[in-house]
């Protein structure tokens, strides 16, 4: 069987990540979702090893300390990060793990994993991007104006991914990032050991067997 | 209208890419072949524009000097090439162009035109290549042999291409081909103009407008 391969998703606050991500693994069984290390505590109904790992700060630091994180980051007084050995199974294991974050931490993973596909996930227009926000209805208007501030500074890390997937229609976009995963597998690089048995195999011919 | 791709495809002698090829180019219907420039004579039915390009050894040399073959090589002594103009007119219709060639060919292409995508298709095992070789009945032993070594020589190479597909099924084949070259089209570096347009749209936002 072969090793699975890891896909960090990066995208717009507003770009429908979530939903790409929900339907994806719906729709295909290939797919392991990462589950993170955090130090924060577990809220009602939360369980240690499916939602988040909870560790307590030395913990966690100590884990960073020791490389154990593929990438961390520190939000409101807390850590979290994503745990190397709990991906390394799942790719071991033949699943492709999807880890959903931000462009740090991509920026991260793509120097610790080299192999990682990273895609980042952007609305047809910025026009689009605002559209959807607004029409959550959700969000103070303080809020949307500071995410769509941020949006305009990830805009200049997009070149840093490998790929770019515009959601206009989920379903074609779901596919599009399945069609990309399924692609990475036929990399020459991802399959040194099929080469190998190809060149051995080729070489009883060069002895005219 | 975004441009084509430009997709090489090699492969052992045996493989099936002929197969494949004419059934891609049955089932989807954003590709073009190209046509090569030659300095053989038509034979008969064969028409200047369709199976080739045919030109006298002179022309071929002086399109060699002014840079505006994409790769060539001499078989038999007549010279075969891709030529650039009508390859780079295609892709900029949107056409994906996919050549068939050598692994020779190939790396000129990837020297001259780094964003090609280089796919290189093997059968499931060397034992299967024999088996379909000798299995056709119409080639000699000698010439059996022949292609044994080649494949052998030819599998040093493979690393040197960015995509390895095994010709199992041929419609599986063919769909996972197709399905690269898709993918293909989402890379970051492909989609400049997007991420430009994305980048300047999303300006206004940081204006606080």
């Amino acid at each position: 069987m072969s090793k699975g391969v890891l896909a960090v998703v990066s995208g717009f606050s507003g770009a429908g990540k979530g939903t790409v991500m929900k339907r994806l693994m719906e729709k295909y069984h290939n797919y392991a979702l990462s589950v993170s290390v955090t130090t924060r505590n577990p809220r009602e109904g939360e369980k240690h090893g499916r939602e988040y790992f909870f560790h307590t700060n030395s913990e966690v630091e100590e884990m960073i300390r020791n490389d154990q994180l593929l990438e961390y980051a520190r939000y409101v007084d807390h850590y979290y990060g994503t745990p190397r050995s709990y991906v390394e199974d799942r790719l071991n294991e033949g699943k492709d793990v999807i880890l959903e974050i931000e462009i740090q931490g991509a920026m991260q993973i793509k120097k610790k994993v080299p192999e990682a596909v990273l895609i980042f996930i952007t609305p047809p227009s910025m026009e689009e991007l605002k559209n959807r926000l607004v029409g959550r209805g959700s969000e103070k208007p303080e809020v949307i104006e500071s995410r769509l501030k941020r949006a305009s500074e990830e805009a200049e890390g997009i070149d840093k991914y490998d790929y770019l997937l515009v959601n206009d229609q989920v379903e074609d976009c779901v596919d599009a990032l399945h069609e990309i995963i399924l692609s990475e597998h036929l990399r020459t690089q991802r399959n040194c050991e099929l080469i190998n048995r190809i060149r051995q195999e080729s070489r009883i011919f060069m002895k005219g067997e």
